[in-house]
């Protein structure tokens, strides 16, 4: 193991708990990982939504891949059966909860999306669980234990339930289960270090109470930022349309990443890259496009950064469209489908994309040639035209 | 069926729902009980918390008899699941959890004491079921099922609760637990109707949004008053000393009963007894007396009446006493044990009370006569004698 830490601070907002003078018997995570004799068990829990995942979701996957990459054990819990209740963090209202065929189909597309980011292949460094394994079996007796470890006052201070209680909000009782049962999944795993974004600190600390009340050396908490979108302004969400999503194509995410505003350059190095900070280029303009021909090396090679920068991106004038298109009719009229039939059936199976946004209405239209200027219509993976005058 | 419900209204505070002029949907309990075609199930539940019973838990009990004598079926459950966790209604302190052993010794203890007022022969009269024979079958899903259908607010408005949480007393999150398995045993064995004091309002509403939720008919609500104790002011209690208890010996019982209070005379008549409340003697000593004489006769029958009024309560002269006194000496001196070693072992095993309550500690002792003045020393259900001067 290595006694150079940098790859575990970098871009990290906290690490916690940290040995202080009044408790001397913690030791820090950096002596824990000095001194280990096994590979420390570090967790990442994902919720299977059904949410594409963008470069924000991609930061403490990347830390994941760090720790693998450091000798240690990636334990990449899928919540299949915590996402059908919903964790409550941040959000002012409950959530639908899912079936139980939504979750299995998000989590294998959640799996999809990140096998570039870890190492799945070197053997015994990523183990992936369903907590659905140990929480599908958990009875009234245990579920009341886990319940008596916590006041509802500890739970209503909590980030999100504080501000619902206090506007009168409804919280449901089964909220309330969410950060017990994730924090029951690292007493399920043994997990010695627990990765997060900084809006999971309660979740991480509930883990560590759970980990001790069943005799378990309590876990380490790693924080990681929530990256600021494309906009440099809120946090990076699709909703927001400020965000740069791993299936999107390269050249829609070179694109996206040339636009990133200058004050957040150096956030999205440190965060989204390994490249060393010292020695980035002077120039603004460089600085963007040396970011946005990284990350789509990282996801696509250097192969498709070459092709993007020779402007292979083929391109369709508006002049030849006739207007009000309906998108089944451009996707012939592009010729990305041979027939405005089968750009119905594109549609319906969720394959047609424009500016990395999927389209499902078969009756999308547009009135207006300024509606489609400058804008990418993706088919499948590999097929795309970018619309101009 | 019977048209005349004088016998469902007699002693009772509130029978919910009420038909009402908004709700024209909603049957009165007379009407269904008038119309059924077949035995209501009428649940009381008990917490087998080990707590000795007395005359004010035989006010449902008398309540779920009188519907079993209109034909009905009383579903008596036992909360052998529930006593483990505790009812915090009322409660200003989080209760300790019961072993599984205490529990079904305190069930089959309280199964025991009741067994005068309930019908317990008629077949198909009584059903007695414990809870855990569904609770304990519960899984985090279903239990994510019955939280979900109430809110935090909902819950914190709940008496008890809502004192707590305004006093920053610490409210424990499986307490949120209790009304919502008391309100799923009612699911479980299909209530027509639930028996309780006034305070378990809350729990039995519960219970009919429950049944609500899983599509059944929802329950009534027969509310019985708190019973006010023989010193005519607080609610009887064991912990108060205001109590007559179901195990105290006859004698016992009649000397407390002679003392109850004029002004609570009426309501113990018409809680505790079924004599016509216009036919009471004027006189107040003959009240009281014909109390005594109705309740005993009750518990043990009219021969124990007439014994305890031809005075056949053996006496015992503190004079032969020698203090300090040890109880195991007590028990040999007053002939009850045939030595000090015997009395031990009679302490030890529970069977010794002073006044109806159990002392188990062997080093009991009495330093002065007039510790003992007046009251009785009980051995066993027949063995008992009364200290004198």
């Amino acid at each position: 193991m290595t006694q150079d830490f940098s790859w575990l601070h970098r871009g990290v907002a906290e690490i916690f708990p940290q040995p202080t003078d009044s408790d001397s018997e913690v030791d820090s995570l950096e002596k824990v990982l000095a001194t280990t004799t096994r590979p420390l068990r570090v967790k990442y829990g994902i919720d299977p939504t059904g949410a594409e995942i963008h470069l924000g979701h991609s930061i403490p996957m990347r830390k994941l891949r760090a720790f693998q990459d450091a000798g240690h054990i990636a334990v990449l819990i899928i919540g299949d059966f915590t996402a059908r209740i919903g964790d409550p963090t941040g959000k002012s209202e409950v959530r639908r909860q899912l079936t139980q065929e939504e979750v299995a189909k998000n989590a294998q597309n959640y799996l999809e999306q990140v096998r570039p980011i870890l190492d799945f292949d070197t053997p015994g460094s990523l183990e992936v669980r369903y907590n659905s394994e140990w929480l599908s079996k958990l009875d009234l007796e245990k579920i009341q234990e886990l319940l008596s470890t916590m006041t509802v006052g500890q739970m209503l201070a909590k980030e999100g339930f504080a501000e619902r209680y206090k506007k009168e909000n409804p919280i449901f009782l089964h909220e309330f289960l969410y950060p017990l049962m994730q924090g029951y999944d690292s007493v399920a795993v043994e997990a010695d270090v627990e990765l997060g974004g900084t809006d999971q600190k309660f979740n991480i600390a509930v883990g560590r109470d759970l980990q001790r009340h069943f005799g378990q050396k309590p876990q380490f908490g790693v924080l990681l930022p929530i990256l600021i979108g494309t906009d440099g302004v809120q946090k990076m969400s699709k909703s927001l349309g400020n965000y740069v999503g791993l299936l999107e194509h390269p050249a829609q995410k070179y694109q996206k990443l040339q636009g990133v505003p200058d004050h957040l350059l150096k956030q999205y190095f440190e965060l989204l890259t390994d490249l060393s900070l010292d020695k980035l280029p002077e120039n603004p303009r460089d600085r963007q496009k040396l970011l946005a021909q990284e990350i789509v090396r990282q996801y696509h090679g250097q192969e498709a950064v070459t092709q993007i920068e020779a402007g292979d991106m083929p391109e369709f004038s508006l002049s030849q469209v006739q207007f009000p298109a309906k998108l089944s009719y451009l996707l012939n009229v592009t010729q990305l489908c041979k027939s405005s039939g089968e750009g119905k059936r594109k549609i319906q199976e969720g394959g047609v994309r424009l500016d990395g946004d999927r389209i499902t209405d078969v009756d999308t239209s547009f009135q207006e040639a300024k509606e489609l200027y400058g804008r990418v219509l993706q088919l499948g993976k590999n097929k795309f035209v970018r619309f101009v005058n």
